[in-house]
């Protein structure tokens, strides 16, 4: 029998039992014990280390349970055939070089803008950290004692929490469907990647230009083509869609990225008819900036106005929740649903069950309406903020889609190109985006006025002021 | 101003701040305020509740970050419009109603199965759930401190991830890679359907069969079709893969689902020479079990063995973790990265950061080690429990694919189909597969044998040895 050295340090942060289970695990590794090999036993180690038996017993047990060791009854400790189990990690220095190491390498990330107005960003100061550690909290307890959580859940998500969705829907965006509508999904671009393979394709999608480029980017790559149909302050022209071979319309009535413009009654009552036209028409509804509005109520989505089943209707925690959580929602017309679950169905579900729980005790505990009422308040003021500081400016123009979402797009008195102002600003350490960016092919904007996107979810009140002056420092410069 | 009539209960659940703005909240919502009507000042309403005048103020602060009040310094407090408020919870007895309507509602999961034999299911009496926890706990903490963690990340994942998962796989499986190389993704399918749209296509597929019918279903949804390629005892018959149009072949070489075979190395050179042949041709090397194997060391991986940037590797933490968790990851050959770039690159992650996170500090805290180990240990007695019980059988033609992994597949005599064979099981609670399930196309399978699928993952040893027995049963019934 081997002796063991073990040196315990009874200061050290990990406990006895750890450091003697890392001990001996450590010199099997490095093959001090043949198979077979008896271990001294649990009574005997004590004595030597001078610690209790039951530290040695949980230490023992612990390289049992992980086949290190196995156990004969009244015999002692065996030393196992360890070929064939994982040593990924070394010894708990090695491990903390490699943790430092890692950290090292791990690319930083970009701080050269002080102020950045990119859109898409969400207030992180305002967010409801406590109420999200408790529905975390309660989402990990219930996997605990539900252990067939475990198991993939439901290919559309959890029942519990289409049913949170289709109520949330209901409520805050008029809405009208059932949770079985409903596929929980990783992201809006993966939900239209899955409704490309749901609808077949390829198909012929009407977009305004400019619009919501990630969305057409991913119609590219699945195949569809994008016919750009002009817009105008109400949305996209109806009457300029091509007549031949479109059979799907992608469009954001309730406030349109990038110029925010809402669709009225009129024009979605014509967007509607025009998909009533033939059998296989659809709309996609992308509802992703809906949350905040700063006057008076928001405006219900097309949707719930349709009385037809042709609008598909796209929505996202991103802004109402967090970006990172990679959580979004289609509500599926009733006849697409039999279609979805004969060619994907067989697809588990894109979102990880543990979140999808914890989003639902969000919703339940009523934390998400604390939440959104919050930040509507927190973007209000910083919204009034970024117009007052615009207002004052000689080089604005025009304020597009004002009194809701993230960002206010402003066309601006210059005589510089969008690309000049951006490179301009980015001198200056202001990171802001150009219309022109979200055109579909090229921009066809000759002689026209410059357009920017100032989005102001993420930044503090003396950054939107600041910023707004640096920026007028930029467009004063000859 | 309206007088507030606020019932406290002192003795109840919620706080007695929670209870004061909850009253004053419902008020609102029923309108007894007009817009810009002053409420008691906190003195007079802490006097009048005998309460804490710091629980009405707390009361008071929680309405005017949510926008049902505003306060006037030095003058008290005011009612909002609160038009464009939501409302999305009504008072605690209505939504604890709502809660209870909604699970009765909620599927029942299916319990008619006493003997759940299906392949894919994991042990959940085992799972780490302490040391889950307490990575959550870490991963939610870094989510507080750093604030910039609610906002969209690295489109391949987590770069700290991404390193750890590279060092498991070049430790476990041999896998040569960088993080730059490796894209996290919301499992198998996905990542293949991102992949798709990486080669393009349409393309030809050859593929085993039997197979993981999942793959050609997506394979087929994104366009690509499948040249179904005879496989003997050591997998794809690489001189039958058609001479014409193939450009990619999907194997699992270290442990093929269903049958269980491991490619030897004389197949895999000859596989290797196959995609060297012409310029666009690749591998998909589908690591998916590889975790578990129950004697001498695991199989390396084919793409570490390969000498030519042609092999893609797809790997998952579905067994290795938990199904539901649903994150996978695809290493790309170096030439691809770029493609991914340009084509894919604007895709966020389909992976929740705090999921990520949540794993790295389970992989860098030795968890996840010890966890494979433990579940190696699990596993292997669950396996020799089946093998034992079946060798017993004389109905046991033929074992395949025993000694790794989570499911056995055994040939039977019997003269019985397999679909007569599973629909007797069934009868008797014992929910198994049949191994024509998994064939392409129809299952040419005239005058052989029948194969059954034997998942053992969530089973107790009770109902191992029981769900036998009564497949004994239903197999000597005449």
């Amino acid at each position: 029998m081997n002796e063991l050295l073990i040196d315990l340090d009874p200061g050290a942060k990990p406990a006895l039992y750890e450091q003697i289970y890392e001990s001996i695990r450590r010199d099997m590794i490095d093959g001090r014990f043949s198979r077979g090999e008896r271990l001294p036993s649990s009574r005997q180690l004590a004595a030597d280390l001078q610690v209790s038996r039951s530290t040695v017993d949980a230490a023992y047990a612990q390289l049992v349970s992980e086949g290190y060791l196995r156990s004969k009854r009244g015999s002692g400790y065996y030393a196992c055939d360890i070929s064939g189990l994982y040593h990924l990690t070394g010894a708990d220095q090695n491990r903390l070089e490699n943790r430092a190491e890692k950290r090292a390498k791990e690319p930083v990330e970009d701080f050269k803008y002080k102020y950045n107005f990119l859109p898409g960003q969400v207030d992180s100061s305002g967010f409801a950290y406590n109420a999200w550690r408790k529905a975390s909290k309660e989402a990990l307890l219930e996997l605990e004692t539900k252990g067939n959580l475990l198991a993939a859940g439901h290919p559309q998500g959890e029942y519990r929490l289409r049913s949170s969705v289709a109520s949330y829907l209901y409520r805050a965006r008029g809405v009208h469907c059932k949770p079985e509508q409903i596929i929980i999904g990783a992201g809006n671009e993966y939900l239209l990647q899955l409704l490309g393979q749901i609808l077949g394709g390829p198909r012929l999608v009407a977009m305004e230009s400019p619009t919501y480029l990630q969305a057409y980017d991913t119609f590219s790559n699945i195949g569809y083509k994008a016919a750009a149909v002009p817009m105008d302050q109400d949305g996209m022209r109806v009457e300029d869609i091509p007549k031949d071979g479109v059979t799907l319309a992608y469009v954001m009535p309730s406030h349109q990225f990038p110029l925010g413009c809402v669709m009225p009654l009129e024009r979605r009552m014509q967007l509607l008819a025009w998909a009533e036209q033939r059998e296989d028409c659809y709309i996609i509804e992308d509802d992703h900036d809906s949350e905040f509005r700063y006057k008076g109520r928001p405006v219900p989505s097309l949707q719930g106005m349709a009385h037809l089943d042709r609008v598909i209707y796209l929505g996202t925690f991103s802004n109402s929740i967090m970006p990172s959580i990679r959580i979004s929602y289609m509500v599926l017309p009733l006849p697409l649903v039999p279609v979805y679950k004969r060619k994907c169905g067989f697809y588990a579900s894109t979102v990880s069950r543990i979140q999808q729980m914890c989003v639902c005790q969000f919703m339940e505990a009523g934390a998400f309406e604390r939440h959104l009422n919050k930040m509507r308040g927190i973007y209000r003021a910083k919204h009034d903020l970024l117009l007052a500081a615009l207002k004052e400016k000689t080089w604005v123009n025009k304020i597009y889609g004002g009194y809701a979402g993230l960002h206010i797009a402003v066309e601006l008195n210059s005589s510089l190109t969008e690309w000049e102002l951006t490179q301009r600003a980015a001198e200056q350490g202001i990171c802001i985006q150009g219309v022109s960016a979200c055109y579909i092919g090229e921009a066809e904007q000759k002689g026209e006025k410059p357009v920017l996107l100032f989005g102001f979810g993420d930044l503090a009140p003396w950054q939107i002021r600041k910023g707004v002056d640096v920026l007028d420092g930029c467009l004063r410069k000859k």
